[in-house]
């Protein structure tokens, strides 16, 4: 079974429930969320084996945490127990013209002031296959930018393959800071996943002529900008998402895969949202299942453009679909008709 | 009043809130609903006299059951109270490209397992201006077909009228298995309904060139269908719906009505789906109280349309719509303006 | 700061959950509305000072009542606390062709049954800019007719800008009773505001070959509507909202406002909605907001549909946005992309 | 199978959830409830043929209320159909030394609108073995008093026994009001029912040195209460419920039937209270079944007082057992051990 | 880490809200339980290595099931996936005199058809320290007598402890059945469990004078039942629990230990019931926690009652308490102040 | 209009439903609550002017809270709106043997992060009566001791009453740490309230021989230590609560008051708890109340008391009880029979 390990910070997620605002909401579902640990449920859904580590508070808000991970068969036992707090994030969803609102709580979080002693990577990572983590995680700042290079000298000593998904977070770091943690990190990366935005936020990448919120996908300025980050840090493959954005309920999404046989472009969905956040962990997971599977680049971009194409339809950060639900999809069935 | 009995199983539905998975739930919805249970809430909806027959435990699950039909106005009176368990069926809400999918529980219920003596049909059906079944009802096997077929015997002496949706379920029999059992059912049926799939799977009879799952509809095959069922069961009539499925949310709805005065195709709904599970029955059940209410095949087959129309947007198996709601949108509202 | 005071009814409503019909429910869904009211807590959502005034039971229903405009800012210490009865109206959400429903038990409450001293206007006016009521007040009868020219009265004479929304409900009056009170009361109203019916049904005054069901606007006969209630009564300015209901879930709404520099029509959203009761009030306040903040004619009539637009995405009859996010949508960023 | 006809008001029962204040609540629970009702419930519950009679709007709320009995198998065919508005009480649950609250809101519904002629006395009792009313009908004012004694009359003339609840409301009468009009009905009352308090409010008929509130019962008083209640009205039975409250949460529950054969005393159940309201009325029918069933004094009043028992054991109006559960109540086992 | 198997059946649990009766039910709390499951859980929720054996259907519900267990940590991997069905408890809560009601619908379940060959005890019982199984395994009948057996001639074998709760379900099996499968199995037991009635439902073992519904306790009874099961069948340990059932809300709880040392009365409970399904097999837990964890048999006892006392104030069957939790209470802290 | 101002932090609570545990969540109750903000809530909820005075994030969720206050009438025109953070507290609540817990996430939030130029006490505390802050507001550090002080020197200019509560929080600071800064602010405080513990943990002052988890009351000793706090820090008056605790469900409470004629001792309640959490300020809340209405030392305690004892009863931190309904229990109906 082959063998992932993420890494990063997982948030409680405080939601009102259906569309209710923030203002009016007397409770809140609960779940859990963060761009590697929806990475690994995934992964573990999909049937690999795939281990989260983080540091989580020990008390009770922990291993409630823990335990939502766990319910999905990711390993936890790389999880180092400790610290104070447990990040929140508030996520409101949105409808028609009222785009969702995410309120992020995750200063001074047990990950956030973690130490370079709390993790062993040479025992974390024995086995791996592949590692993964984003650009959020560096972003989180203390010494989390050594961390993260710790642990990618350890990949690149066992050979074991690192995609990053860049996912600049402006409310975390400003461009200049993150362009220069993230070029130090970038080296040791052979999968680069980024959106529409990320690599111009993050290293002053731009595709030309691109015009993002009136949804007009500029082919060639995709393709101009993956060139560009293989060209730079010497990634093996890149990957961008494309979301065209109608409304909080209407999206296209499809993606490109650029690898040592060219580009690859996906297919579009046109997807009616049940809660899009999570969608580009999603499409990240399965680029991985499917490029650790084997698949082509012209199958593995359809598979994760397909499993991320479900997430859209799923509640939570989790994108709880199977592999064979991803296949039937990426393969052609997207009819919704009742399965019996 | 116009009586109508309904003959087959009524099931414990079980749906997680809203659009979660299964495995993301944490509680159930939990309604009831069956081909002919949902035919008769239906038509005691619309105000018939409406009895729905089975055989169900006598414990307070049971109770539970038959209090859910009670609610609506159908005559339970007729149901046999025994046996040990009632059948469970499990329903998740698809979204966009991701289907509704329905796991079924429903071996070894006390209807499955009933006997021919605890049906006294001269009994039962005293009064009946109408009979209705579903090919669901002889697939639970044991001695379900005679039971059957004792019923339609019955309904032959009494000239009461007999309609049979052929509703093929793969999983509780072969192709086979379904054509030989309903073959021997049919000479006794008026009116036969079925969907666009049905009488490929069950007789073998199949419309030229309808590509189903891409949605085109090929009106000259559905006239086809219902001729050759026609011709080699001798029915009065035969309705077939027309579902063009875009994805879970999208729909197009239409049926067609083949009778002594030709075809009637009706108007085409796009319906925004809440819950298109029972949307055969509500057809069935439209066209039940629009043919015992004396209209013509063409009034008939836009009342049937427009009330499986309205199921689509309500929550459940059962039609929750008033017959004077129905016209109304068979007439033309269907713009959704708030009724104040 | 400026001070709008609004005046009228506000109701308990009670509505099932989601999409259920009212004969499915168990339990409902217990908010508050009524016209005036919901301007009142739109304007204090955009950061006014709003005071509501009402005549509310003081029972712990009428405090419950009293709390959730309080909650959003509401200056409730003018409401006459007294009577019986507060009002209730009971609301089923409509889906695809199936309409929402509204059944009104609001016969007899408090403020129905209030009589002229039980408000002194000269002091609930003091330091106020604007005063707004709709048809819907003095259409509940007994002594508002004469309540509502008590307060025009002294807004008069304390120079006092007035708007009123036309509101006709068939329910609570004839179309001849509307037509003579409302026309008592129009002459002290500088801002008069309808929907594409409100003229027609209250005065007479129609838009040519304007066919509403079928969702066709016709823009000259919306102005000419407009020039016909100002030639009448003398309105410094009327605005006119215009929707196309295509189902229950999915509508087209602008709107039109006619003053001294002409005719400024919005662009158009298509809205899919969440609730769109109470659409026409959040216009109203959206119209108020911009032109007390000194707007000009095409920015106002803009604030206000990007106002009402996001509210037919909020549930409840409150429109909880504040003035930021409805500036921001009526600048042009309708995407509903993720807000982090 | 014994047939009982009940006469009074039904309303809509709002209920927050849990203890939450009616201030707090977001949401209401929503089910029915009304002295006749209930006891027309309970006695379906226990398999007897139950009519309740009454006069209900014809609009889907009204619906949803007759399905509501519907539901529990209570004969709804002689409710009359019309009227505008159904009555509605808010429930607010005690706790400790925090009483449970009602606030009723029943005024012009349409039972208390109703006309002598809405009701045609004979059919309705066609059949009938015993009629059951309480005060509280009466007291709804307009043509109910003239109803009930027609209603009486006929009960007299048919041979069918009556049995009246005192239930003295002061929101709705006065004690004199009260006193007046019940002396009129009592004479065709063959059972009397009271709690501690109702032979005192509405005939002046007083227990001596009973302390109510300090939870003392003297049982000479009761016997005394209801030797004058016999004597003055002639009654064949009298039933005295005996309730001694220590706190919102815990009660003593016990009673007393006078009858030919003297006085007999039910045993005493501390209640762990889960719903209280109602549970005068579930000793009525219980008190009913067990007399139409032919038991004896002695064991009729241990029987309703185990039914009652278990009434408040049970969420909303409606007390759902079945005869078989009281009678194991009544015959022993309060250990509430598992049934398996 | 010490690590024990569990082997059984594990439901779906499907419970009404709060006190609700089946019949008042629209929605049902989904959780998972049974006996051996349990045991597991909690000992996962203590920190040991727990595995439960079973078989579940491949399906969704199927991992539904799983995910409930792995949850809490439970190792799922010895559990074979297969067969068509889960079984199904419904389970209402009662209170005061309202006994809880539990109905099973468990025929025909995976593991009640599962077969010798699913189970590779050698490998399932590698590195095990302890096994328990409960009565109600060899009950669910097929080849299960079998399967136990299989398992325990391994146990011996590999000289693993084993547990067994004698858990008499009547409805499963009659007296003589039971006693005649358990008495094969016996032989292999070291520790004995059960409550008050099991060793004479099973073994026709009885304690003298012992009235259970009355609740009154015959510690000497208890101690000579404790002899006769060591006796016949040579126990190392039998461990018997003490219910006294004062209403479904109240009980007091307590439990003996016979070893080698004697006989340990543990100290009593008075306990308010949040919910009592699963108090048994939490003793069960905390018995085999302490008992691995090398207390003597009187620290033993206390810890056991402790935890299953905790149990009876958590929802669900699943004890989630930690052993600290658990300490704390066996030391004397339950004065249940608030910990912050 | 009497006015009360109080400063401190208020978080957001969350909380699983009914009696779940954290780790069986899937969604929690939000209401919001702080020791001082729920003695406003409470004294608007009687019926005075109460300003709330603390620093909170200009977010959705500061205004959620915001909000949360203005429903009930406090005024919150004070609050300094800034900052990232709102704190966070999670509370699970107990039954029977197993206890509440709370688990805090307030480090860093806005107002322990306020500046002493954030707050200008004599435009704020303009017009008060009455300034009222607990021990945890100078305990969450940073400049809150010295703001503390700058407000109790304004407050001494002014000439406005003090109150304090201890309120020794072991999360916070140390004993010592507590006993020096608190110190500093006693002279200014003319109303100390403790529970049973606070003076000994805060200033070693201590009751002799009270044994606080056996729940044994020593009157003695609490005199003694009202005795020593009025010495040591001249208090004009000193109030202690007093609980015993028998299960997480029941406690009694009681209190007493030293003021200078004497101690006043308050009947016990024995209280069956819905909620404990925020007993403590509700009677500071009826305190308050009580001693600026005007009632002798005697009475007021009776007040402060009967307050708190109906918040047990109630769900959240806020006692939504009114005056009325105080003054009710306080002179004698504690009986809980329903309020019609």
């Amino acid at each position: 079974m082959k063998r992932v390990i993420t890494f990063g910070e997982i948030m409680l997620r405080l939601a009102p429930e259906g569309y209710l605002r923030f203002v009016q909401a007397d409770r809140f579902q609960a779940t859990f969320g963060g761009g590697e640990a929806n990475v690994a449920v995934s992964l573990a859904n999909f049937g690999y084996s795939a281990a989260f580590v983080s540091k989580i508070p020990a008390h009770e808000i922990g291993q409630y945490c823990v335990n939502s991970m766990r319910r999905y068969g990711v390993d936890t036992s790389q999880i180092v127990r400790g610290g104070e707090r447990l990040g929140v994030y508030y996520c409101e969803k949105g409808a028609s013209q009222r785009a969702s609102k995410v309120i992020y709580d995750r200063a001074a979080s047990a990950i956030a002031l973690a130490k370079r002693e709390d993790f062993d990577w040479e025992s974390i990572l024995d086995g791996a296959d592949w590692f993964h983590f984003t650009g959020i995680t560096p972003a989180l700042g203390g010494e989390l930018p050594e961390i993260c290079l710790d642990a990618l000298k350890v990949c690149k000593a066992k050979n074991i393959f690192v995609s990053c998904d860049l996912n600049y977070r402006k409310k975390l770091w400003t461009r200049e800071e993150a362009g220069k943690a993230m070029a130090t990190l970038m080296p040791y990366v052979n999968l680069c996943i980024a959106n529409e935005e990320d690599a111009g936020d993050v290293f002053g990448i731009h595709a030309e002529n691109t015009e993002l919120t009136k949804g007009k996908i500029n082919t060639d300025g995709y393709k101009e900008v993956a060139q560009k980050l293989k060209d730079r840090f010497g990634f093996e493959k890149v990957a961008i998402t494309l979301r065209r954005s109608f409304s909080a309920n209407d999206n296209d999404w499809g993606a490109m895969l650029y690898d040592s046989e060219g580009f690859h472009f996906s297919k579009t969905y046109s997807v009616h949202i049940v809660d899009r956040v999570g969608g580009g962990d999603s499409f990240g997971a399965g680029l991985i299942y499917a490029l650790l599977d084997g698949q082509s680049g012209a199958d593995a971009i359809e598979f994760a453009v397909a499993a991320s194409c479900l997430k859209h339809s799923i509640e939570g950060d989790f994108n709880c679909v199977s592999a064979a639900e991803v296949k039937a999809l990426a393969q052609g069935d997207g009819s919704g008709r009742v399965q019996r």
